[in-house]
């Protein structure tokens, strides 16, 4: 599924394009997107930020909890981190776990260009009503 | 402790600077961070992207942690949203909850300019051996 | 508050009595237990089950989160483990951080009998329409 | 691997034979395991004890992360619950999903009998050097 309407709201995330991530695909309940890492990405070792890391996760598990078209917002979020990269390409997949009419879970695997893994997050979300047309 | 290491371990940090992350005060295991919001750090439902919120407390918590000269490493963080937050300043500070030679785990608040809670973060650091001056 | 509903709310809790965990004191949005450790408590390594530590903190996490007398019900947690405890009294003390109609989060803080910290527990409910009284 | 020395592991964990938990499978990195509900495992909504699920999968979390043959040491879990269970018999299935030689993160997929998802839990411990044979 990649309708106008998921379309719009991947458009619409301006911190996801201020980062330069990439949504690369979506369908119900899941998303796949990719991160080119930029000097500004790194934190105060030379290595990509925690917070570069999580926002990509973050940005797919927003698509992926969104996907079914009725708004979700997230209300907790676990992270582990298991390797420190420097440089090259981060990909993030989103793979929802549950869900029922009010919350949703999914975990985000984050991994470096060469598939190894960089970071495990889970994160839970409130399902509202109203459809994600009215975000906009 | 406002030292010129720990004030060269703050420069460092690119990612921080570029979101617009301000330290404010740092002491031995805790430290204070403003960011002030700009479009750009909003999501697809025009408030603040969870990977905003997330990446300022990211930044206040490797401040405190680090704050003992030594290197520290996220390990593992959770984050619990409160509240929504459309414009304004976002506050965060980090405190040091437990400290031993290896592990280290701190909270991080994270408010609104009128103090209200928008977000709640743990963390918890490895420990290295190394100085943070090893790092530049 | 320690009124009819909460204490048969607290007395409904049979796994929390088979553990032996105590309720001292409840009031809205807060609770406090003591558990006293017996071999049965213990692990592997000879020191106290993380899960019994978990349990205690849950216990007064299920008493605080429902002490408003409408369900709540738990949707997530994490908790840090600080020190390893052989034996004594272990205190868990459950404070409310946020609420709004629908989710609330609360933190506990578990303590040895030398008030050393132990765990540190952060989780959020998801609130029910329905009182307390109807799960009776 | 089902050997001696990890065998005597999962014999001395007191609280998981408190609990009626049993070992099923062990290999290098992962663990599966299954409890039969009885009526004390409930907690005052009369569904399986948020502690319970806990500590079903904790104990598989932790033969699996000293199933190498040294001590590990929980510090950080989260947990998602998707499901009230009332009857019936859980199962909790512990893998490995990233380790290093001081940290190693580990997931559980906890199931009813039907196999439904009952909740998901994520695990980091902190490896020692020495033998698991020194425990006992």
């Amino acid at each position: 599924m990649r309708n106008r309407v998921i379309e719009k709201f991947i458009d619409a995330d301006a911190f996801a394009r201020y980062l330069g991530i990439e949504i690369l695909e979506v369908s119900k309940g899941s998303a796949k997107a990719r991160l080119e890492l930029k000097r500004h990405h790194l934190n105060s070792a030379g290595t990509v930020h925690g917070g570069v890391v999580f926002s990509l996760a973050d940005a797919v598990f927003a698509v992926a909890s969104n996907s079914h078209g009725t708004v979700a917002m997230a209300i907790n979020v676990s992270i582990a981190y298991f390797r420190a990269v420097r440089e090259g390409i981060l990909y993030a997949e989103a793979k929802e776990v549950s869900i029922n009419p009010r919350l949703a879970t999914y975990t985000v695997d984050i991994t470096d260009q060469d598939g190894q893994k960089v970071a495990l997050f889970q994160g839970t979300v409130y399902r509202k009503r109203e459809s994600i047309e009215t975000l906009f």
